[in-house]
């Protein structure tokens, strides 16, 4: 395990790889060994659970190919801290199996760069992983922790719950096909896809007061579908009342409730809470600083429906990214 | 989050491939919750430090294109294992990131096999992950835990200690180089390449004994050279005494030597021990049930010498693997 990075040059081997990595890294006082043994020791304080969750990049499939470095190090450590905001956790710890085919410094570099940047935001220690010769991929396992017996779960929903979402939807997928399609893609909406924000703020702060939460990775339905199932009832779901970003307010509702509905990589928070506890909810929002906005009703039954304007049901053209279909 | 099994032929998507998998594992008591929300939820009992380690597989690299899918499964943990047995802990739980050029049911069925098998052998389950479509890539990350303070790390040699090693060294890499040559394998050569066992009953054992201790990975000189760097010291290792298999006996010293020093993929555990506990530490390798052979010494100073049978330095043909060379 060499210390050799001097320069920030030479990134001639694996080691080397590691130890720029692990030169760049905070330390929290609860991590009693980080990067450079065979495994991390870190401690999780009495009366709170440990949250885990792991998620994958691959090149071409979860970012287009000329995505910036420095975004493809953000993101992955984003969509990984989406899924602790939705259990209502308290980021801590990841680890990082980054597979490169080259190792070109200036690329890592900008990696690292993203992939810190964001981790610092949050006070999370990368605290282990691995680098190995291999098409680009980037698997990442997130951990956090969060008061026993009180994390966001998806089972939670019941008839009668508003079913909420955070921000604006559909601007990542927007983009994404504006790629496809060779178009010029608007820079909002590109920063949507590349940079998503996790709303680690959000899930801390629904804490008691949502009754179920889910990410949004797949597409609104898609996801909230994965919610409603576990939860064993059904939702509808206002299209028009979906959030709008200022970029795709231009577009007529029919073309972009696809992407607000079904597109993916919007990394929100979709939750469901009581009626009751409508302004609680608001007051929990506004203290994290990011908006919320009611989008429909759990009901009995099962599935979620979509429904138009006037109130017709709306079936999307296709319900979310499945990475095998 | 469908769980369409039935039958265990189809694996239309994403969705049903997690399925599969979910439908197969055996859960721990302290486990809140599993795979199917946004993340796991688990407790780690008062006392006990959480271990972590990631590690990942790449088709070609940490692998042989022919390597059985069951096999592929099994090591995919084992490596994860082997950390974990390296700092001497309980393993627990892990993670996998599968990335699949396609949904072959087959190959998936025979990956899981392999995988599970593992993890039942040491009573871990599976929390979480993600199937993505992509280069055939594995990165598992694994978890466990030891009492606070006790872990066995690679920075306690001290001068004068004895240099350990268990079980034999040099199989997997006299396999992986028939291979290379298109020499046939013999059978039990590239088990130990296929299905390494992790030491973990071992690393438990030796908590309270061993000073310092590594997993190998990369080669015995390269891994203890890396104990060496940690804990500030040096080490002489007289390779006379490295443990040979039986297969791998027949073959001139000269020859072995760069397998047994240099190659990779041992997956056995390399530690130090006070010379005043060789009985207690051969009471605990007894009590795991695997040999272990004192090959050498720490030294003041710094790096890893390698002795002939003369006592004359050796010089190894290459230094380990490093994925990037």
């Amino acid at each position: 395990m060499s210390a050799d990075v001097a320069g920030g040059i030479a990134a001639s081997g694996e080691f080397d790889l590691i130890a720029r990595i692990r030169a760049r890294i905070a330390s929290r006082d609860d991590v009693a060994l980080g990067i450079g043994d065979d495994a991390a020791l870190m401690t999780v304080p009495a009366g709170l659970q440990l949250v885990v969750t792991a998620d994958t990049l691959n090149a071409g499939v979860h970012f287009p190919a000329d995505t910036a470095p420095t975004d493809i190090g953000w993101k992955a450590l984003a969509v990984n801290l989406s899924d602790l905001a939705a259990m209502g956790a308290q980021p801590a710890w990841c680890t990082l199996s980054l597979s490169l085919p080259n190792s070109d410094p200036r690329w890592i570099d900008g990696f690292i760069d993203g992939f810190l940047a964001l981790a610092a935001l949050h006070g999370v220690q990368l605290v282990g992983g691995d680098t190995t010769r291999g098409p680009l991929s980037i698997a990442v396992t997130a951990m956090g922790h969060i008061e026993a017996g009180h994390a966001l779960r998806r089972d939670g929903a019941r008839v009668g719950d508003d079913v909420w979402v955070t921000g604006t939807l559909g601007d990542a997928a927007a983009a994404l096909q504006s790629l496809f399609s060779g178009a010029a893609v608007e820079r909002s909406l590109r920063a949507r896809l590349d940079r998503p924000t996790p709303r680690v703020e959000v899930g801390r702060a629904l804490v008691g007061l949502a009754s179920a939460c889910v990410d949004l990775s797949d597409g609104l339905l898609a996801d909230l579908g994965h919610l409603c199932a576990r939860s064993g009832i059904g939702a509808e779901v206002d299209l028009a009342l979906l959030p709008v970003s200022r970029a795709l307010a231009r577009f007529k509702p029919e073309v972009r409730w696809a992407w607000q509905a079904s597109g993916g990589d919007d990394y929100e928070l979709c939750f469901t809470a009581s009626p009751q506890r409508v302004e609680q909810v608001q007051q929990a929002l506004d203290f994290a600083g990011v908006a919320g906005t009611r989008i429909g009703r759990i009901v009995a039954g099962q599935g979620v429906q979509a429904l138009a304007a006037d109130g017709a049901p709306w079936r999307a053209p296709r319900d979310g990214y499945d990475h095998f279909a």
